[in-house]
Parts: C-alpha cells; sequence; structure tokens
C-alpha cells in the first residue's frame, strides 16, 4: 500500500471539528480506564469502559473513511484505471483492517 | 447485568503494570491521532492509527478478560450454579460487545 | 491449544435442537446468496445477505459458548488451576479467533 | 438506503466463478457444522469451524465490495456530487455493518 499524499486532499471543517472533540474526549476515557486499572476495579466494568471508548474510535474511523472517500478516493478515481485501482485496495485494506 | 462488586476479587500485579503501561502509551497514540487530525494529514494514515489503537485497547481488554476468568469469575462458578449462571451471562454480554 | 476431548461433557437438547435448526437455515442463506452470486445481483444486496448469515454464525458460536462455559470448562476449573488455566487460554484464543 | 439497481453494473467473470467456487466450499463447511453440533462434538472445536466459515463468508464479501467499487460505485461518483454522496453512505453503512 503506497501512496504520495502526506495530507487529504480536502476536509470538511465540521467534520474536522467533530473529530477533534472525539479525540479529546476518549483521551479522557482512556484516562479514566488507567485510573480503574490503578483502583483495580471490577474487570467487567472496565471492559465496558474499553469498549465505549473502541465504539467511539470506531466512529471516528468511519467519518475520516468518509471524508477519504468523498475528497480523496473521488479524485483518484477520476484521474483513471490505474489509480482508482489502487485506491480501492487501499481502501479495502483499510476498512478490513480497522474493522476486524 | 448486575453484580455487587466494586472491585476484582484479585488482580496479578504483573497484569496490571503493563496494562498500565500499555493505557499511557494508548493515550499518547490518541493525543497523536489528534494532532494527525488538526493538521489535515492523509485520512487512510489516521485510520492506520486508529487501527493500531484499537488494537492496542483489544490487548488490555484480553487481559482483564483474563484476569476476570481467573479470580472472579472463578470464584462465582465455586459458589454455586445460580452465581455460575450469572456469570455466564455476564460473561458472554461482555465479550460479544467489547468484541463485536 | 491441545484438549484430549472429542466430545462435549453435555450439551442441553434444546439448545442442540435451536442450533440445528439454525444451521440448516444458514444453509439455506448460504444458497441464496449463490444464487444471488449467479445471477449478478447487486452487490450490496448480496453483501447485506452474508452480514445476515454472518449475525446468525455468530449467534450459534455464542450459544456454543454458553454451553461450554456451563458444562465443559464448569468442570475444568473445578479439577484444579492447571485445567483451569488452560481453559481461561483455550477460551480467550477461541474468543478473539471467532469474534474478530 | 435505497437504490434502483437490482443488478450489478458489471462482475468480473473469474471473481465471479471464485466467489461461486467458495460459496459451494462455504455450505459445505455448514453441513460439517451441523453434523458436529449433531454428534455433540467438543465446543471448542466446532467453534473453530464456525470462526472458519466467518472467515471464508468474509472473504466473498470482500471480493463483493471490490467489485462493488470498480464497477457501481465508480459509475455512481461519475454521475455528479449528489448519486456519489448517496454512493459513500450506502458504502459505508455496509462496511459497518458487514464487517462488525
Amino acid at each position: 500500500m503506497k501512496h504520495t499524499h502526506e495530507h487529504a486532499v480536502a476536509v470538511d471543517p465540521e467534520v474536522k471539528d467533530a473529530n477533534l472533540k472525539r479525540l479529546r474526549r476518549i483521551e479522557g476515557q482512556i484516562r479514566g480506564i488507567h485510573k480503574m486499572v490503578e483502583e483495580d476495579r471490577y474487570c467487567p466494568d472496565i471492559i465496558t469502559q474499553i469498549a465505549s471508548a473502541q465504539e467511539a474510535l470506531r466512529a471516528v474511523g468511519r467519518q475520516l473513511l468518509r471524508n477519504h472517500l468523498k475528497h480523496c478516493a473521488t479524485a483518484a478515481i477520476k484521474q483513471g484505471p490505474q489509480e482508482a485501482d489502487a485506491t480501492y485496495d487501499e481502501l479495502l485494506e483499510l476498512v478490513y483492517r480497522h474493522l476486524r
């Protein structure tokens, strides 16, 4: 999986803001989980918090994937069949790794 | 899913230490992802980092689940069939939510 | 992951019946998916059917896991700490592979 | 999620053949799992077979998703921003449901 981009072609500002807020909240969740582990809290309660952080990360991933489809992937697909093909493979690899 | 425990029956100290270290590292990863989003980095690169944080959270969950089985669940199972039954249901609910 | 059992310690008959019915239905779903592929049906419609078969397999796995916990794992846990430890590892390995 | 297509825009014949073969094999796997349940086989062995069938279904889904991206989604994306947007949403919904 190779690419020459270091940056996104474009990012919708409201999506970016929402993702930054979500990530701040996830950072707080991780600190909360750290504290729970430190205090030997009941394992299922900690795992429930972990599941919630995972869900939140998944939501950020989904927004990024949507943005990627909308801006970067569309641009690549319009370039030609080879660029499109490389983009599909990158996309599928990404999706199956992120969502496994 | 109810339980009366606020704390784990027991936690292996080396497991606890490893989990605390992992969580510190995950916190750093989340901050790194925040920075990447801020800088409009290439979406697949960000999603790759998210996948890595998800994997790390999964590893912490796995250790907690193992500790839970070893200490709390075993204790409940030895108490009698009703406690055991409630423990199995809690366990499965947990596992299927955390690992979906 | 080693074990000497070829058979389950015990299986609840109503769980067994429900699983056999579910598996017959899944077999039919797979045949339906085969037909859809043959007829070049719209890919998202086929993937939706695949998701439904996956969900159904997951439900069978969940019932088997519950039965395993209730009968086999409990028996192993009562045998002693070594048998218990091997059972936990087998269980976690199973769960993380099946639910990834 | 609505669409007016009953059929795929196009399907690569070698992909179709491979998927049909895979689905025949999965059908056989499901029958094998049915037999194992019937014979009260050791639950972890059955779950391992279920995990293998799930993996195989996932592979079929991946090929269908690739075909969908290559033919149908690309066509929609070239039609205009509205068709593209609807396609992204359908795609993400599909992917997050199928891969959860």
